[in-house]
């Protein structure tokens, strides 16, 4: 019967896309281990090891941080149903897509959502922050993105946190595409909610998303005058589950089982080698890119490691690169957003995320996009790209 | 480094309680298949071929049929929050936790909740809420838990279906310890919005959660005067996902590899097949248990075969017996839950779900259950639940 679905046996491909990355064998391994309970004292443990190392990986002694049992957009969600109450004021500083579904997100609360916009390639200024923060008498909170997946951008997180703590506001970050790769240091830089998606610097498949609600954030919840409009994201009732134990959804085992993993593997490298790692390929990849006359979409002192957009050459259609990539080297890289027409059609994102961040992919990659692009007829010097990259691994040390 | 988070080595649990249940190890090796982006060609196919499965399994014609990214609680409350809004009507009648759980949620979208009240152990019946429904001008839905995982009830659906339509509503059934495993008839009993979970009868780890949506649920969607409180569960966005790939959210990619693997296993064996194989077994599972004198929750006529509540001895912690079983056999049965005092502390939950539902695994857990009973000072006849199961299922030729 059935005869139609055939067994799965899925081409190899080197995701360097937006994510998901490609894992660590031994984290796809761990989901085969037996299933446990969600109740089970064995599990329990696991529950506790998974929390203890996510504290250590997102820098915090928060005792409310755990996964949520959904993607990154669910841990988006989290962050925004918590701690928010209809007529609230949240501020979205936006550089890029993720920040508009932030505020798309936190609008359906009921609260009421300002967006402060900066320029695409640019990253969100702590000024503009504060200048919007002086027209409100009260905000409840302020949205920033850590590391903007549709654009490559970082944003230096400290002195927003000071000008939004001066207001008596809690700073909500997304760091979805920067935690376990670049610095993120959710107690030094005083943020109140940070979440992130497991499928990117993490090193583990996608489905969950880790967060954690420091001491302030804690306190906004408590005193909600409302229910958390969604039961499956209710923090309080997903702390009390971690922490003590109390019924309240089946969690996904085998990606738990995952997530231990793949932590294990982030904290055996240490967090510090890993932030290098990461950088020190990114700025090879950005060598070679250059070197091919390429240009990046971010402004260059706001790069992330993690995520480089690139703009195709003009008049090129960025699909064909990223068709010929997949058809013939099994390379996955991502084009624009459709939401964002100043990039759709026009760039293509390349990650180097967590198992994936080598300096081997880097050197494949740019040959294989040379080869692409001389496919399509644009010029590069051949070795331009790669020799520029074996250049900077080889300035670097790495 | 962190050498206190060691190599991951669970025991072997036989998962014997209201879920997770053990999977067959195809489906464990699934995950381990090379990810996949969320947007390649490859995987869309992969979608596509759940997609399908799903609505042989569900029995129906829907379209609007996938699986949210999410546990069964996550399906929950996807079927509230897209249907009802601010001061909508929600019928929804209890004879459980379940039950209980899915008016809280419905009540977090601000329509208006009415619980229909069923003894703990009955069914729910279409007269208690055609009475219901005769006291209110307009109802937007109905919701019932098909099998009441709480108790081991099973409510007959298609009676139930016709009062609901007969008065304009719309009929949500909880199917999270039915789906793949008792019959379910999304279409011929004309349910609207039906939901399930992947870890019980379906035979895939916890983690996505099977939802299915009819036409006249749909054109509520469509009619909506506000938008869906929840962005990540918001069907309109996730059916665009899965039928137009338009991006929503990055999927669980393993936990999908998993879910197809354990749908091909399910259409392999046949639905009418898998229905009865878990019938028979929890027929032989009950003459056991009524061998032991020990006396079942749930009212004769209407047994859950995936889930059997059986009451522990009078005056025995039914905890004792769990951990026995536990630490001497590797079994794991629930307990009853914390939020239902009538069962709470008092009743074992047997589940037979999925790959777990076969004779040896009846005839083993009963002879652990009489050691463990022994051990607790609690006389049977030694083997009268063993031959009384094994004459059962002689007599249904299984």
């Amino acid at each position: 019967m059935s005869s139609q679905y055939g067994e799965f046996l899925p081409p190899q491909r080197l995701l360097m896309g937006a994510g998901p990355s490609n894992v660590h064998p031994r984290v796809l391994q761990a989901m085969t281990a037996s299933l446990l309970g969600h109740l089970d004292p064995v599990f329990l443990q696991v529950m506790d090891d998974v929390r203890s190392m996510l504290r250590e990986v997102f820098k915090t002694d928060n005792p409310a941080t755990l996964p949520v049992s959904g993607t990154g957009t669910a841990a988006m969600e989290a962050a925004c149903v918590n701690i928010l109450e209809p007529g609230d004021v949240f501020i979205v500083a936006t550089n890029g897509y993720f920040g508009e579904r932030l505020a798309e997100i936190a609008s359906r609360t009921g609260a009421h959502v300002v967006t402060v916009e900066h320029a695409v390639g640019e990253p969100v200024t702590a000024a503009a922050i504060k200048d919007e923060l002086a027209k409100h008498a009260s905000v409840k909170g302020v949205g920033v993105v850590h590391a903007e997946t549709s654009t490559g951008v970082i944003t230096p997180i400290a002195e927003i946190a000071k000008v939004v703590h001066d207001a008596g506001a809690l700073l909500v970050v997304d760091a979805v595409t920067s935690l376990g790769g670049v610095q993120l240091e959710v107690d030094a830089w005083d943020i109140d909610v940070c979440y992130s998606g497991t499928q990117k610097c993490v090193g583990a498949p996608p489905g969950l998303a880790p967060i954690t609600f420091g001491d302030r954030a804690i306190e906004v919840m408590t005193n909600r005058k409302t229910k958390v409009q969604s039961f499956y994201l209710d923090m309080t009732a997903l702390r009390d589950y971690w922490q003590q134990r109390v019924y309240h959804h089946t969690a996904p085992i085998s990606m738990i089982y995952s997530l231990r993993e793949a932590l294990r593997i982030v904290l055996e490298e240490g967090l510090e080698n890993r932030w290098r790692r990461h950088a020190n390929n990114a700025a090879a990849l950005i060598a070679g890119i250059d070197a091919m006359g390429l240009r990046i979409v971010a402004n260059p002192d706001f790069r992330l490691p993690s995520l480089t957009a690139v703009y195709s050459p003009e008049g090129m259609p960025e699909g064909n690169v990223r068709k010929y990539l997949l058809d013939n080297f099994n390379i996955e890289v991502s084009g624009g957003l459709a939401t964002m027409p100043a990039l759709a059609g026009k760039i293509w994102r390349i990650g180097l995320m967590g198992h994936n961040s080598t300096a081997s992919n880097v050197l494949y990659f740019l040959s294989a996009l040379e080869t692409a692009l001389a496919a399509n007829e644009y010029e590069v010097a051949a070795g331009a790209g790669v020799s520029a990259a074996q250049r900077k691994l080889r300035e670097l040390g790495s």
